[in-house]
């Protein structure tokens, strides 16, 4: 048993159904992220600030925070260099993460094209055929595993591209014409999303680039790759997938049912995890012939749980920070890994229980866990491996073992550009995107904001997200919601009507009540949109950009804003700087490490504005972080003479 | 002016010019690499175990060296897998560097080949045919632009491919057949440079790879990719500016000239150095036009230096620790510099002196340095413009500052595996390795070292290459040498004639004199062959795999040694852990922060001898690691009955 930190259960989390449990893992001695958290207290002064460098063997060097002497590392750089490339890599390691998974569904289109992946098909023709006119591809007398050929080597392209003179593909598709022109005045744009993330490496490696301007900018052109990878990703996962559209579920831990065999999906790619809900589906007499009257239980967690639950309802059992719980309900029966942001930590504390962990993707694997390698060309059967692991492990079960909380919230999701578009076509079906611009206009809605990124336990888990929403809703600003940004506000019922009539101010209530009836909805569409998976943060900016081309202004026009209240990951840092790159204020609840260096921080903050218009706002109160998000979107209506 | 830390000047180095230049900044004052180092004890015991995560913003993350709390980071990793995920991340790092390096030499033959870049040739078209051949390029009544074009495809390509089933075009035309296939079967052979390095940051993302055993095979895979980028950087370095042969020259700082303008190339890449040299020999009447009568005298620091050293004989100045110094004489009017292992301290010191301090790459600027941004495309007057502001900087010289020790040693230089054959071919012009085969076969020479890598202030400077080398050398033990450590045996007056009669063992020398008789040279070859920047360890690659092929035997047979004593940047430990990978002993003289993590550490010293044959040594006491080094010769030749 490890030595446990004293933590105190009710304050690690405002959701319920997680402070729940932490009492319970607590009391039984099971160690959990917030246990780490606490044990992991003081952190080292020297890495939050940034002030240390690894990246030679002349280290670690680290930088006197104030002071005459050691303010150099043995190279010569100062403390605004090694900020400055610590800061680049990890937008480079969010960039490669996101684009790893968009380059693995590229090569699936690729293959499925070829006709070589019998187990998945094209569901979206729709969507299959507005990529492929926005990307110029011609359709005509074309069948679609031949467009989807052509998207696919579009795509593929964005990886390979050695001429850094030519935007990538798809930003140059997706983003306003003038965004693009800007960025790629201000040599920002990349060309190759592999090579970018090369380039970053190899200007922080020792003795390269020293100029911490210009490291930065580099941070900002990888950032711009990262955007391009989650863009690929989720059009290409809505054209085999399926483009989400609303669909009422439930989130929280309460979703786990004791008379079914509970299989929760962690991660970030869909290529798996729909294949195992299709294949449950199938499965289902087996699990009630092993004894599951309620046969398969699908759930999720993170935004693999996001990817499913907005394309088909799959209930979300909890986000990042509190992926360890469902095991200790004692009725989780099988978690099923794909990629990234997935606790080391879940073998150790399955070993209490019965739940199989099972990793699968060759590069993400965890010692403890159960391998089950995963092949396209074989997903069907590898997913039935995978759900008989799970009924098998349903006949482990103690049930003495079992604690479900007995919560969910209901939660309508399933949202994005077109969902938004055709939910706003009720009202105007000539001009779709004129109510929501007149909405904004009038100031009955005064602006967007989207909520992105993680958890982190530096702060109440989910709570930041809760309070901005609901401060931000009163002020008549629309939600959007992204990532373990949506599960939070999921589990805090922020997704429902319920939530708009007891939150929303009256200028954002009339207008979506008036959405709701106009589409024939039982009530308001909810004050918060669930967005996707965080990779779906690109569905948030396809909308920006759409409002934006419609007005003929910039991105860095609009009223909007982006909060990453719990930014967490390298991914969140790379989102976070596309969105200042692309012209939004950005609100970070977490202090990056960037406080040691006044160049970067000033950069990053301040001047960083007059060059692209977005800025990072850090503050990790979210009450004055509210305020400023608020004041952000009404300095943008101001300057829009609104 | 800084707070100075004490330093004892005179142990600092072994290189004399060293210590008697840094006994002079320490008088007036001026804080060096060295001083840095000794301000930079005590190092964070964390961070030198490799027990410190900053990959998310949970962290930063310690993990306790000993005992039962804080065993865990917040999200679960272990040491193991902390440990894991940093080595990875540093051979991703040195991959991308070097392949940065191949990509623009690359892309420079590419546009050559098309008619754009008016200012470089194909200068070995006997290069450009051997390549093409091992390529599978035909080569047949084509003209050579069209031939270097094919090379230039095939190249990029191999920073392209997206099928990760199919190894790289270099490694596997380049290395022998069953070492390929040996790696492949292992998941260890790269498809593609760029996306290696990108799934290494990805696959070592927050809550993505946590087996450290399949992390660490990760970091052999980006290793292998850079060994690809640095086989092409070499090989096509060598289409464009000639394969180096013997060239006798000197190196230390005395090879700077009062009398004259001493402009330093320092960095890496021979792109601008080669045309500065060029423009320097057409310029120099403007310089002693403009006073000195010596005209302009180039000199090289660090792998610039090697380049340029190798190819047309210019000086080395010094190698990577002291590349302060030189400005420090007063004498030096210019450093242009390029990318890679520059210190940002270089204008810092600058600003004494009137030295202009130059940076040239996008990518690799320093604050205070004077930026003119390089382009292929006008290289010849670019480099005027720099060779000019060199000029016009030895006006401004103030002679009172100068001090040039007055010391360098002879070299004799410009090896590699063409020029090792033509010297071998002069014993047996029809079949010129079995001198060198028949010469380990009876003993006389015992095996190769190659001795590579950087300079590390954790040791004094250049002191464990002399030590070991004088070691083997005694034993008979023919040594290569690359990067800093070529740079600090030419100091160390360890390429010369003289060396091989005082320091070679009887076998050694016997053979030596007999080639250097056989070869028309004055005397013996040297004990230490100069085989060029750290890139061009690729050309000791070349010599083994002509060695191994030739005997049917893999890499791994061969009674061949690496040793880096004084590694110090990513791109050493890349090098290192490819070196390793293809079945080389590898010994590193600066302990890497895996001492944290038994798992890792055992790994990478004893179980990756099962899969690959070749496995780290880590000492950092020369005499007992040229002990080590020697007994592994030993254990090979034993296994081929020698």
């Amino acid at each position: 048993m490890p030595d446990m930190t004293k933590i105190d259960c009710a304050t690690c989390s405002v959701d319920p159904c997680t402070t729940e449990m932490v009492t319970i893992a607590d009391a039984m001695g099971v160690e959990t992220a917030f246990h780490r958290h606490a044990s992991q207290n003081p952190r080292c002064g020297f890495g939050a600030q940034g002030l240390c460098c690894r990246i030679c063997l002349k280290g670690p060097c680290r930088i006197a925070p104030t002071g005459e002497s050691r303010q150099l590392g043995v190279c010569g750089a100062d403390r605004h260099t090694i900020v400055a490339r610590h800061m680049a890599r990890m937008m480079a390691a969010g960039a490669a993460s996101h684009s790893d998974h968009g380059r693995h569904i590229a090569l699936a289109l690729k293959h499925l094209s070829e006709g070589h992946l019998a187990d998945y098909q094209i569901r979206d023709e729709a969507k299959l055929m507005s990529v492929a006119a926005r990307l110029g591809i011609s359709t005509g007398g074309r069948d679609n595993a031949a467009i989807a050929g052509d998207i696919a080597r579009i795509s593929l392209g964005d990886f390979q591209s050695q001429d850094d003179s030519i935007p990538c593909s798809w930003l140059k598709a997706f983003l306003p014409a003038r965004r693009v022109e800007k960025l790629a005045a201000l040599g920002i744009m990349p060309h190759n999303i592999d090579a970018t993330v090369a380039l970053t490496m190899a200007r922080t490696h020792i003795g390269c680039d020293a100029d911490p301007a210009n490291v930065a900018l580099g941070g900002l052109r990888v950032a711009m790759a990262d955007l391009d990878g989650m863009i690929l990703a989720t059009e290409l996962s809505d054209i085999l997938f399926g483009t989400p559209a609303p669909v009422t579920t439930r989130a929280n831990l309460g979703v786990l049912k004791r008379d079914a065999v509970n299989i929760a999906v962690n991660g970030h790619n869909p290529l798996l995890s729909e294949v195992v809900c299709d294949v449950a589906a199938e499965m289902a007499e087996k699990a009630v012939a092993a004894g599951a009257p309620e046969g398969i239980n699908i759930v999720g967690i993170c935004c693999t749980g996001n990817e499913v639950m907005n394309r088909h309802g799959v209930p979300l059992a909890t986000n990042y920070l509190s992926q360890e719980l469902p095991i200790l309900t004692g009725a989780l029966d099988a978690m099923v890994l794909d990629v990234q942001c997935i606790m080391p930590s879940l073998p150790r504390i399955a070993e209490c229980f019965h739940t199989q962990i099972i990793t699968t993707m060759p590069h993400a694997r965890i010692s403890g866990a159960t391998h089950i390698p995963f092949r396209e060309e074989e997903a069907v059967a590898i997913a039935r491996r995978i759900v008989a692991l799970a009924i098998d492990a349903f006949g482990r079960r103690d049930n003495a073992k079992i604690h479900i909380p007995d919560l969910s919230q209901k939660a309508t999701v399933g949202f994005g550009a077109e969902s938004v578009t055709a939910a706003l076509a009720t009202v105007d079906p000539e001009d779709p995107l004129k109510p929501l611009i007149d909405a904004i206009t009038s100031g009955a809605i005064q602006g967007v904001v989207l909520f992105g990124g993680c958890n982190n336990p530096k702060t109440e888990q989910d709570n930041s997200y809760f309070r901005i929403a609901k401060i931000l809703a009163e002020r008549n600003v629309l939600a959007l919601a992204t990532g373990c940004g949506a599960g939070a506000l999921a589990k805090m019922g922020m997704m429902t009507s319920e939530a708009t009539l007891e939150h929303a101010g009256e200028g954002l209530k009339a207008v979506l009540t008036a959405i709701g009836a106009a589409a024939g909805l039982d009530g308001p569409l909810p004050p918060v949109l669930h967005f996707g998976s965080c990779v779906d943060n690109s569905r948030a900016v396809a909308l920006a950009t759409a409002l934006a081309n419609r007005l003929g202004v910039d991105l860095s026009d609009l009223p909007i804003v982006v909060s990453a209240p719990e930014c967490m990951s390298e991914k969140a840092v790379a989102i976070g700087t596309w969105a200042m790159t692309i012209g939004v204020p950005t609100h970070l609840g977490a202090v990056p490490p960037v406080t040691g260096a006044t160049v970067v921080s000033t950069l990053l903050t301040e001047t960083v504005r007059d060059l692209v218009g977005g800025y990072f706002l850090i503050d990790t109160d979210p009450v004055s972080a509210a305020d400023k998000l608020y004041q952000a979107i009404q300095d943008r209506r101001a300057a829009l003479g609104l």
